[in-house]
């Protein structure tokens, strides 16, 4: 299952709006046929796995990250080539939350006669599944915080300078976040002060992300680098008004600073956007961390102080007392070059 | 060598001024003695290994974490012991910086026909002797600067509240480095606002440390816990005038903001006091860093987030550019219960 997890991960920056299943076949000890699922339309983890496999097929036991499904998308049903195929017995992670498969795969494996167990590895599988499981279950994608700041807590210094508080390496890694994630939302704040590209550049990937940018004043100039053509653009904005070629605006309603998280997050899922990176000024984050919006935070810190003056991580109106402050536990920390990744948690 | 060292680091909370020497006497690849210098006074580190190794010590190889003292001080040369002993090799991993010794000891054994060799694990015999070899060699203490703050750099909240932002492994570790600096530095505003004692508490120590109070103004109250007795009290301020029972008052020049760290530091060295924990407010703390003055920094970061209102780590007056900026080196990270440790070292 391990190795099967491993060849989720392989097609997770790919496989959206699909989970990026990982499959394994093994036969009296041996490894006999692999799969991954690595792009929509494109043939599932476990016909992959069994077309490798041929006969010998026959009596093995398959290992799968998700539970194969049991009805007709783009593709045919798994189960249908798992049981033609002689598979004796199928370990799957997790069961699918997804109202179309829901068990439905496992108990038609059953009814035919395999032997199916689930659970195996399942911390593991939850997490490279993590995007389309929260967009299955809770109808919103899975929403990663990036932030960078000095020791002290500074992303730039007084005068909007921040090139480069972190070095190299944490630029790369966060290339590949934003590779995986498959979607990066940022404010209007950070184009109109940077006018960031937002793509995942420098390192292998054959899918540029999604390009999500909260605007509640649509003050986003039509001609900002955000939304050159190569992703989807999608534009959220409190009124309705023009857009550019191919970006599609989204009217959501207002928060008490800027557009409400939820519906934003609800219209994304909407599109099957499963996993988003957000990489944004301290308003933005702020009001997705105060309203309970984040899954994860990665913050990079760099060895260096910039001073009191240097601008604020993150602005969290009205938290006045410590019994009120945000918390999070820990996930990881990691070197990454001459910086530190820390990975957290929010408290929910 | 090795373990020298670690017999060496027992007796750092409490030999001050003297270096907490280590030793261990081998003879046919075997430990026949060993000793650390405990306290001012008490028998040194090789003294303690040769009565324990009694008659073995006699072709035996000793490994010192520095070199023996020549010269009479509170208790007779060692050297003399080493060579009546008729010990045939002594590795010591550091050359003695105390003008008195400087090579005296090592030149003294090879005149007995004693083998000398030196270097060996040096790095770490710096480390342990860090605050000795500081005041030997610059005539000012190693200062090491403590901070705790959220993940955004925050101290406290806008009101001040503070109490507690990290967790209890993190404060127990606190009382640890005080013990281990065998003296804390504050200044007033942090007394005024806290009136700490700067003990260190529930660890095993056999002596509190000094406690050093930085006030430009002499705004500290005479009847502050700071001044308690137990510990040697020094007051730095910029004049003259009364002081509490056993507590010395001294006078350095102005800074920019408070007190000359120089001064301070050198008034301290003169006054046999090797290493300093640094405990103090975001003012104090940027002083000291913009001064040069910190020779390591360790920060406990919370895994909470206080947001932009709350109290910066350190003010650091008239850094406006990013090139400007205070760079440090990483020297480790680790996981302090809840919280992580960051020790940097600054860029001289």
């Amino acid at each position: 299952m391990a190795r099967a997890i491993a060849l989720a991960a392989q097609g997770r920056a790919t496989s959206q709006p699909n989970p990026s299943v990982g499959c394994v076949i093994v036969r009296d000890g041996e490894i006999v046929g692999e799969g991954f699922h690595a792009r929509a339309g494109e043939a599932h983890a476990e016909p992959q796995a069994l077309a490798q496999a041929g006969e010998r097929a026959r009596g093995s036991v398959m290992y799968v990250t998700l539970e194969p499904c049991a009805h007709h998308g783009r593709t045919p049903p798994c189960v249908d080539a798992v049981i033609a195929a002689g598979v004796r017995k199928v370990c799957a992670a997790l069961t699918d939350p997804n109202p179309q498969v829901a068990g439905g795969g496992l108990a038609k494996l059953r009814t035919a006669g395999i032997d199916v167990e689930t659970g195996l590895l399942c911390d593991e599988a939850e997490r490279v599944h993590r995007g389309f499981l929260s967009r299955m279950r809770r109808a919103r994608p899975w929403l990663t915080l990036k932030l960078a700041s000095s020791l002290d807590g500074r992303t730039a210094m007084a005068n909007g300078e921040s090139r480069w508080i972190t070095g190299d390496a944490a630029r790369v890694d966060v290339h590949r976040l934003r590779a995986e994630a498959g979607a990066v939302l940022t404010g209007s704040g950070t184009v109109l002060a940077d006018d960031p590209q937002l793509s995942a550049r420098g390192i292998h990937s054959v899918r540029q992300p999604d390009r999500i940018v909260l605007d509640a004043a649509a003050r986003t100039p039509l001609t900002a680098k955000v939304w050159a053509a190569g992703a989807r653009r999608f534009w959220f904005t409190a009124d309705d008004g023009p857009a550019p070629a191919d970006v599609e605006r989204i009217v959501v309603p207002r928060a008490a600073s800027g557009l409400a998280p939820d519906a934003v997050l609800a219209e994304l899922a909407r599109r099957e956007v499963n996993e988003v990176l957000a990489e944004c000024g301290p308003t933005l984050a702020g009001g997705l961390l105060q309203s309970g919006s984040v899954d994860e935070l990665v913050l990079y810190v760099a060895p260096s102080m910039l001073g009191h003056e240097g601008r604020p991580l993150a602005r969290l109106p009205g938290l006045e007392t410590l019994d009120r402050r945000l918390r999070l536990r820990w996930q990881s920390i990691e070197r990454i070059g001459d910086d530190v990744r820390l990975t957290l948690i929010p408290h929910s």
